[in-house]
């Protein structure tokens, strides 16, 4: 099997996170912070060693900033429902993830929020141009996608907070599709939270995700969801430190285990030697992929300004049958449908008709990307001609 | 090592929960419903197999409304903030984890509900009998835990809809201390939700619970955090059946897939003859216990009415000292402070001392009591004494 679904879930992952998750639940690890016990503290170890790792990669200088969450999903929900207040507007874009449109929509259905989305161009770059003239008095935040699960695009996030009249909006990214293929840095993208999930470049088990917060906005928020955080636990009130403020019950320490095993590879690795190892295998497989002509790729044609994350569309034939094809015949699993992104598909052109999904994960290889492309030409000329 | 802090995490689980979820995490298993492809759908099936185990153990007739979550307390925020509206009246009980009063409480001090809490008597049994003059006609649910996390009593669950003159009123069991160790049967105990978490006593990895809903309560319910479902991906809106209503983002399937092998484990072993077994070890750990005279036992004193979960307390000696002694000089593992369920203490008069807790697990041995037995008589007698 060949495995083309890395902005999905990454696999296979380093032998080291799967060992991290079993070795964790076979030598114990209990409730950080609940009593004082040799297997509490385990746990506790493993959640500030994951802080730390993960405040390193993102460049931020408090780990206990550090919030960790199940999913990015749940990352995101918890700052969008903890931060906007009555009356506030926010600024998106049409490139965004379900797991942002959701809890916007249902914040303006409720009558909470009002938001205005930026468009983006034809390679699923957002624009920032019109960002000045949807700003007004009530915007507290702009929430975009670092880099488009569709597209693969990286979004121009660096120049928001220059973009900006007023330069207090708290700017919060969604690096879901980010962390760990390219440098997703707190202080030099200027933004006051990044909202990231722990299975997808980062490499650890599903169930982990997270997200970094400035101080500054965080003074603005509350917890949504409350509950046991084993401190201050004589009040009925969440404490409203951090990270405890937002993390409530018992956390999933062997996946977090995993996680941390997962962001330190990623460092022994280098962030900028993977970028450039993806640049190589993008521009080898958009090369080739010129060649067929009946395979049009959504977004960047060039190797650079995106991760190796490629939409493609068929004349005449529907994704789930490419991708029917391609897992059938070829053993090679990539992934059709709608992505979770409806407005970005909308922008593109292909809202009737979704995309097939193909994306590189930290271990692709040029034989790798030489069988899909032996199977897309088949798609294109052999089986397209039938 | 002996662990006794089962009411925490359980520990050491069944190998082949630790084997189904590393064989989950090196097999592959994707996001379900996400795309047709094999990785995918074998998330699918390892979630279907896992609602289905789940709905049997529960006595529930439709696996779809057993949604999962990442704890209990995600279930029980989930519950509590998607059912209540304003001016709604709740009940709840003195008894209760801060997953339910810290929730409770938010929404209290937001002014959207008002709640009331029934009292315990010195068992920590929750008194039903001031129900009916708790009640009013906003009351919209009662919330009760099914058994204290404290002193491991098992409460009137099945009494609750007898004692309500409004037949209708919403009933919530938190179920996290007695999934696994006594029936808790969705039909028999006359309830529209559990609340129930993975990794205690159904054996899961940590990072797993959820909750099982009757269709009755879910239409009265919306959800919480919303985003990508891998359904309706073109509609802004979260989709509105279950489970997806209340399940966004990637799930734990690795954890889900242990969480499975666990619930098959308690199917296989038999609810009933767990709680005999836990019944007769409650009897000879109790008979021993009651010739230690500076150590007092908080709760019931009689092995029924109760699971293996015992809070203790100790004449002149910290309960943290008392843990410290048991882990260095014995080996032992127990949990000392407050568990998180602040006003238990406060009504049964240990709000300042707080407990030592030591919980039972489903392998839990003779042998193991006998150990603790000697190192508690150390504690009350020889180190007591010097």
């Amino acid at each position: 099997m060949i495995y083309f679904d890395n902005a999905s879930t990454s696999y296979r992952k380093p032998q080291r996170i799967y060992d991290a998750v079993y070795n964790t639940m076979i030598n114990g690890a209990g409730n950080s912070g609940r009593g004082a016990n040799s297997v509490s503290m385990a746990a506790g170890r493993i959640l500030h060693d994951c802080r730390t790792e993960l405040s390193l990669l993102f460049h931020c200088d408090k780990p206990e900033n550090i919030v960790l969450k199940s999913s990015v999903t749940e990352a995101l929900n918890t700052i969008l429902l903890g931060l906007l207040k009555p009356g506030d507007h926010v600024i998106s874009s049409v490139m965004e993830h379900n797991s942002v449109l959701r809890p916007l929509e249902k914040l303006r259905k409720d009558g909470i929020i009002t938001y205005d989305l930026l468009p983006c161009d034809d390679s699923g770059e957002i624009l920032l141009d019109s960002l000045s003239d949807l700003e007004n008095l009530n915007t507290k935040a702009i929430i975009l996608s670092h880099v488009s699960n569709l597209t693969g695009t990286i979004q121009p996030a660096a120049r928001i907070r220059e973009r900006l009249r007023n330069k207090d909006i708290y700017i919060i990214i969604d690096a879901a599709q980010s962390a760990g293929y390219i440098k997703v840095d707190m202080e030099s993208l200027k933004v006051d939270a990044i909202a990231f999930t722990g299975h997808k470049g980062l490499l650890g088990p599903q169930g982990t995700g997270g997200f970094i917060i400035s101080d500054r906005m965080n003074q603005d928020m509350r917890p949504v969801f409350t509950g046991g955080t084993g401190s201050d636990s004589l009040s009925l009130d969440q404490p409203l430190f951090l990270p405890d403020k937002f993390e409530s019950g018992t956390h999933n320490i062997p996946g977090i285990a995993g996680l941390l095993e997962g962001v330190k590879f990623i460092k022994e690795r280098e962030i900028n030697r993977i970028n450039e190892e993806h640049m190589f295998l993008s521009e080898y497989f958009l090369h080739h992929l010129d060649a067929l002509d009946s395979i049009a790729l959504m977004g960047k044609r060039t190797p650079s300004g995106r991760i190796p994350n490629f939409s493609l569309t068929f004349k005449n034939m529907d994704c789930s049958e490419a991708a029917f094809i391609l897992e059938n015949r070829f053993n090679i699993i990539s992934r059709s449908g709608y992505h979770c992104a409806p407005l970005a598909h909308k922008a593109l052109g292909t809202g009737e008709t979704g995309s097939l999904r193909i994306s590189f994960g930290h271990f692709t290889t040029v034989q790798d990307i030489d069988q899909l492309l032996v199977a897309l030409k088949y798609i294109s000329e052999v089986y397209h001609g039938e």
